[in-house]
């Protein structure tokens, strides 16, 4: 079978993981990366891989099977999401929950004649994923999802736009006494800050002063004002030993009930490389994307969409007979 | 919207659960139960329902959309299943793995203007849909499936059918120390009788030869030749007491990586009943068969086939709303 032919657009974390995830595949073949970068800037993983100014890619329509959009959601997708979905089959893990339904429509409104597989990766994605079957199959029921112990990027990027803060990290730590709740069946209410911690990292400035650093971290609205924040200051050596990966993770639970009977499903992850595992789940959605393709089904589509096996590089009678 | 119109055929642990499923969904309807037994001899959770003899089902065509089948794989759907599935949508939980293929292609054979899910519940059924989902993210890694602490209807149904039995249940016990293993990422390797040990409760028939229902057990192909088994001989009041819940549950872990990361995903349940759990699973699937036969996606499937969404009574902008 001809190897599916993938284009990367966009090289920061999640491309790198994206990349390594695709060289993995026996079935793809990666093609080319675009960037808007200098071309010659960037240090692929596998060198041999053309690196292409992002506008080289409208020539190559013919060229690229799934382009898979590695931008993030704030800045980039708007753009470039419904761009390249006129022209290729698209994968992408577009994450402003709230805006997805626009963002879809936006996308539906140009692939005529190619998919599009929207936010996919863990979070809109596999956790998604486990949302509906858990709900569809336990109606009679309650779903919480918990994140962490992690190293979440909007906040610590929220935390190193203070005054005073030289670099920093924020970790979302699920709290264990919640999940242990959910496990008892009971079904417990929670406020926001009854399920997560959030622990930064903090390299001031020389001369900063901690405890306005301290306050203004704790008191940030939205990102910490209403949850239990730690916060510790480091030296750049400690940053550098103890906080340069980028793990994370987290729990999918849903209690319900059938008659009289208690059940609790769970799905966790914990991932040492929170952009390589999304590049990862990407990478199998980019099967989704062609296979959708081939068949002309084409639009926006989510993964509530696929087939499970269009997730597989195995045909048919291998995945009933091996994985059934 | 209509109602999708349910059948029942069979009325077991799972058929009454498949009941309990059917009547706690906002989108179903139960038309009738099935039986080869003497109809008035079945007490329904909802006596208002209609319980026929089972030859009756095939002058109800019209009136049913999709007919569960709640009988077991060693005796019933070997035959329940490819003469329903020439008439009506099905439903089944066939669960001889080695047996699938084969099984598939007597359904498929028939079902040319139907449709019928085959194999569904939660092993096979939810664990192989995770397991699918796992290996096509994670193509580096390996899975491994645990089950229980549980009561297994299918092995007890297996001791059961043995001469001599009057009555049994079988416990599989995953083994602590191998799940343990498996967390750590070092993706260990074991023997089918590493993982799970089984431990079956008979009720021999007076005079019954409990040395010959031993061997039969401990040797019997597919379902404990390959395990540590224990066999307890119990009478009546013991078996009443203490071994009249039907809980079950297990695990599937899949470690993986990518370039030198590791990951650990897991999928757990925990059910205090198994056959209710297993039915609520069924009549989700149910949903999935009428949709594919509505669209004309007739033939034998299993749940790699189903797109998640038709699990779901909610419609696709609802879901991407709530859960994506």
């Amino acid at each position: 079978m001809d190897k599916i032919r993938i284009g990367i657009v966009g090289y920061g974390n999640i491309g790198r993981g994206v990349e390594k995830a695709v060289l993995a595949a026996e079935d793809m073949e990666l093609r080319a990366v675009f960037t808007r970068r200098s071309p010659s800037s960037l240090k692929l993983f596998d060198g041999t891989i053309p690196v292409l100014p992002i506008e080289a890619a409208s020539k190559m329509t013919n060229g690229i099977d799934v382009m898979i959009l590695c931008g993030g959601s704030a800045t980039d997708l708007g753009e470039q999401g419904p761009y390249f979905a006129s022209m290729f089959n698209i994968v992408d893990s577009y994450d402003t929950h709230a805006k997805i339904p626009e963002y879809m429509a936006s996308i539906d409104a140009v692939a005529k004649k190619t998919t599009a597989v929207i936010s996919t990766g863990w979070d809109p994605g596999l956790f998604s994923m486990q949302r509906l079957v858990m709900e569809s199959v336990l109606p009679d029921g309650k779903c919480y999802t918990f994140w962490g112990h992690g190293l979440s990027q909007g906040h610590s990027d929220a935390v190193r736009r203070i005054d005073g803060v030289k670099n920093a990290v924020q970790y979302t730590v699920p709290i264990d006494s919640a999940i242990e709740a959910v496990r008892s069946g009971n079904r417990p209410d929670f406020e926001t800050r009854d399920k997560h911690v959030r622990i930064c990292y903090v390299v001031p400035e020389p001369g900063a002063d901690k405890a306005l650093i301290e306050l203004t971290i704790k008191t940030m609205p939205h990102y910490f004002a209403d949850y239990d924040t730690t916060v510790n200051f480091i030296d750049n050596e400690e940053m550098a030993a103890n906080h340069s990966k980028m793990p994370h993770g987290g729990i999918v639970m849903h209690s319900g009930r059938t008659d009289d009977n208690e059940h609790v499903m769970e799905f966790s992850l914990r991932l040492q490389s929170n952009p390589e595992f999304t590049g990862a789940v990407m990478t199998a959605c980019a099967r989704a994307a062609h296979r959708f393709s081939r068949e002309g089904a084409y639009g926006a589509k989510t993964v509530f969409d696929i087939p499970l096996r269009y997730l597989s590089p195995k045909d048919r009678a291998d995945l009933i007979k091996d994985l059934l």
